[in-house]
């Protein structure tokens, strides 16, 4: 049974379902920043996924991408599967800007979340759901 | 005409080719480090690449994931596109340790590179290249 790391939904709204993960996005309005976590228990590595899934993770990603270009214009997309703090398999897409506050260097662990105002919130999740059609 | 950026050239020993990607090896003895880089002129993002060669490189990226487990067998892999730096389109693949001198950060813009001894430079790019078939 799939369930969900405390952190990653304490950080994070729910976007909604893809056919294989789940997708979040980061509650810090320095950065759209969506979290694709495969719904299956026990996960640490791409390598964990069978090949199928493999490529149904990297087809996701590269929607996830394309609503992320499309919707906020970045100057760089940066996609990452770290998990050195939160194990659970989960892939970081962040859109990121030459003036935003952690450029050029990578978003993790740099400076505190700022949680966006609630409307914003809902706005950017609704905007994320119809462009993935989930 | 494909030209291999000069900072990744710099840093890094040629381990060989890949049908899609140039395999390198991060000269930095504190982390088993191999980029993948397309061998295609002018791309920044994952996102550019066609279709076909987007599926190519995430093959590419699970065998040297693959390689990277059996050769170092790392507490964690770290896969990530970030090129905020250097822009030509690159994915890192970096064998982390719970005991590395960066851990659990990312490895990037952290620490200086404490370059290889030459020796073993060349057997770990020659190990590589085997588990690659290259």
């Amino acid at each position: 049974m799939f369930k969900l790391d405390e952190r990653l939904a304490n950080d994070t709204c729910r976007v909604g379902l893809l056919p294989l993960c789940e997708v979040l996005l980061m509650n810090d309005s320095q950065f759209p920043w969506v979290i694709l976590v495969p719904q299956l228990e026990g996960l640490t590595e791409i390598l964990d996924l069978s090949q199928e899934d493999q490529t149904r993770l990297w087809e996701e990603s590269r929607q996830v991408s394309m609503a992320l270009r499309e919707l906020c214009q970045p100057d760089k997309l940066n996609i990452a599967a770290l998990g050195n703090v939160v194990s659970q398999l989960h892939l970081h897409h962040v859109a990121r800007y030459k003036n935003d506050v952690a450029w050029p260097a990578p978003v993790w662990g740099r400076q505190p979340a700022v949680p966006y105002p609630q409307d914003q919130k809902v706005l950017l999740c609704q905007q994320l759901a119809e462009k993935l059609g989930i």
